[in-house]
């Protein structure tokens, strides 16, 4: 019996748009699917549609699969993350031949990664963790791949992997290997993160055309259309463009009707506590998080508006322009966070990531592609040591041309009452890493004060610490309810 | 042997002053070290130190501990959270009667006390994990006390608790039942967190009358003297008033020689993760969390002044008035957030919790006893369902008188290049909870074109759930990078 170049477990849309791809390059795709109560039958059933007439391979136990696939074997998962990727791992590893590779291609949270590449090779064999982004329409046409794990499975997926990853214009494939461990789940996750950041981001630039410019959707989609067309060109600005265009079926503009309630997943909090775990301000993502969070608090924003009424609105003082330096000076911060973050856990980690390639990866096949991620590769290839994206010359210069308008737009957003906590909270960071005499030292006194936590100073050297007894002064004092020290 | 009234384990510094504070209430203590290379014999250091001729019972073994307290015997620790309190528990346990009570009175994790109140109750005993706030001062002489876990253990150490915690003016414990499981240690990781918010509040505050009002440190003292009379009276306020005044040996003022960068044990960080656990968007303690976590990147913050140096200082238009009215309304807005969050893990995990009883107890004893919490308490007095602290009638008022004031000063950050993170964040967030057409609509629409996740619709009830086949719309365009959809 013919064997397959790879077995896949996990028919849902992602894994079946995902064999289709891989078999639309000429590969034979063995299938399995652990069938739960009520979905029976999922092989069979996509080998009658999607799957009809096309080289797949169908199996029905965990042992089939794995015979029916040629050594050394690339068993791939595309299954619900968390317990059931442990669970199958365990069910595969009684069947394995050495060398073969197990991929998980879910959501994985990066830390049950680096644990499962450890557990999988003392077993003798691979195992890649890797983040695949791009949604449905990526994962049949080309999505962006994020590798990670056992380095020695990587020359065994590699072509397979980049066979059906999306291709730059030069050819090279959105799929490049990241790194040891948890490397491809971690980048995939600030991925998302940064995801929602752009996807906000958006949404206070509509926010500011519609209820500061007044504009109507037509002439707003054409904003989005030319900005599509300039520097800010990237997939997301396109279909807002698309978006505002759209028509319900009465004729009127369908976004009017969308209720304005953001989901989640929950992929955009992992960064944000990766951030935390890493001691990485991630401000702007974070803010993201929060404002679909927030934007989900339905009765109290209804009853919250109803108390506090709009502010009366002033005339704007903001060119559309503005508006655009704006989202592009955050979007600047956005990435600057995000990739610093990277930079950060690599150290930790040791997976020595190669950031310019990361973000050469995203240029094509994944939700965040756009033009401007060229010059984070560029800024890398300049100086691949760079401490902060801000310290690179495009980076520097592009911020202080808009500068002016951002602080502009931020502040009349606080003004008139038009919430813009990404925008906002991107200028914040900005300012408080360019301060360097920051209120910082009150925070310090404080802690001195009342936990003995010490404190450096600024005349002597980092390192050495001081306590203050503050609390002698306390019972000088006749003043306030607090005097009892 | 005479018996003691409870067992301590762990004598650093907050152990320590717990045990001199039971002491000096008349209560008899047994202590236990677990001694560490380097550093052996805690226990008889202090009992020539500061335990000298006190009605301290020492011990050297688990065993020996447990046999010498009375029963039902009460065994504290004050010991590292994490590992050390699970293994602390393996090795007490055989010891135990029927009856007896664990108490945990380091900061661990929540989750971590759910788990063990299951497992110590499950073994017939009970377990009660408590926060305690104030610091070393707190614990010598009063702390704030936050017990959860077994219902049934409460009676058997209410009266230790109460008799060594600070009290209110009418004489009230700050000590009370919090709830079961780990809803003393929830309760206590969001008041850590709102201690984070209101240093933060406090440090933008200060950059203010600095940067902007060009103030020195004297006259700032005064300030803050004058706003601990009113109604940001607090103890956080007035230990500033004491740091702004307080001088160097050479006659300099001390706090202009302490270094910027603020320290952290991650108990900041704990609320935010949990806020994004609870899907409750937490905004302004996880700026104040950032603005720490930034104030430490020391090199980037300094190459970083370099390249984008101040902003050309305009004459400011605030008032010192203005910049109370910014502090005290991102404060009503920070414990809004807070109070919101306990409000949900409540519902979440059937704590039952009194939300004006907490604020009650932390009226004394802790870092951030004030009087504003009165508000806070009488607000759920009048409404003990109160879905929103802003929806309190002495909030919105409040709120509103400072509004102006508010958005003018965080404007004034924001043109004038002074990061005001909290206070940012804070007014967004408020914006955005008042706020009934939001850009959120955008978000779904562009979720629903890339990944086909549904949207409501306004003018359908919720939950019911549509989906566009956008990308048709996407074909029909000419421009643009991305037709190719």
């Amino acid at each position: 019996m013919k064997k397959s170049n790879i077995g896949m477990i996990g028919l849902a849309v992602m894994g079946e748009n995902l064999v289709l791809n891989m078999e639309s390059k000429g590969l034979t795709v063995s299938l399995y699917n652990r069938d739960f109560p009520g979905e029976e039958g999922k092989v069979d059933i996509f080998l009658l549609g999607r799957g009809k007439d096309k080289k797949f391979i169908p199996t029905y136990s965990v042992e089939e699969l794995v015979q029916s696939v040629e050594r050394p074997r690339r068993i791939m998962m595309m299954i619900r993350a968390g317990d059931p990727v442990d669970e199958m791992i365990q069910q595969l590893l009684p069947h394995l031949s050495e060398g073969d590779v197990i991929i998980d291609g879910g959501n994985s949270d990066f830390k049950d990664t680096e644990r499962r590449v450890k557990e999988v090779e003392s077993k003798g064999f691979y195992f890649i963790g890797t983040g695949i982004s791009g949604g449905e329409q990526g994962a049949l046409n080309g999505p962006s791949i994020m590798p990670g794990g056992s380095p020695e499975g990587w020359p065994l997926v590699r072509n397979i992997l980049q066979t059906i990853a999306a291709k730059l214009d030069d050819g090279t494939p959105c799929c490049q290997w990241i790194g040891t461990g948890g490397a491809g789940h971690f980048v995939k996750t600030v991925h998302n993160g940064i995801e929602y950041g752009d996807m906000q981001l958006i949404a206070e630039a509509y926010a500011l055309l519609k209820h500061r410019k007044l504009m109507n959707n037509h002439d707003m989609s054409v904003v989005f259309r030319d900005w599509s067309n300039g520097e800010l060109d990237s997939y997301l600005i396109y279909i807002t463009y698309l978006i505002l265009k759209q028509k319900d079926e009465d004729g009127s503009y369908l976004l009017d009707k969308i209720r304005d309630v953001a989901g989640q997943k929950g992929t955009g909090k992992w960064a944000s506590i990766a951030a935390m775990d890493e001691n990485d301000p991630l401000t702007l993502i974070t803010e993201a998080v929060y404002a679909r969070l927030l934007s989900a608090l339905v009765d109290e924003r209804e009853r919250a508006s109803a108390i506090f009424p709009p502010t009366p609105s002033l005339v704007s003082l903001l060119e559309v322009k503005d508006i655009e330096h704006a989202l592009y000076a955050s979007k600047l911060i956005s990435y600057t966070q995000g990739f610093s973050l990277l930079g950060r856990a690599s150290d930790r980690y040791g997976w020595n990531l190669d950031l310019g390639m990361i973000a050469k990866i995203w240029r094509k096949g994944c939700i965040i592609r756009s033009a401007f991620l060229e010059k984070i590769t560029e800024a890398y290839k300049t100086n691949h040591a760079l401490e902060n994206l801000l310290f690179d010359d495009f980076f520097e210069k592009r911020i202080k041309v808009s500068l002016d308008a951002w602080r502009k737009v931020v502040s009349e957003g606080i003004l008139t009452g038009i919430a813009l906590p990404a925008m906002s909270s991107a200028l914040n960071y900005f300012d408080g890493l360019r301060t360097v005499d920051s209120p910082a030292n009150l925070i310090q006194a404080q802690r001195d004060f009342f936990g003995a936590h010490t404190y450096e100073r600024t005349d002597r050297d980092p390192g050495i610490f001081f306590h203050t007894d503050w609390s002698g002064i306390g019972s000088e004092s006749t003043s306030g309810t607090y005097n009892d020290l």
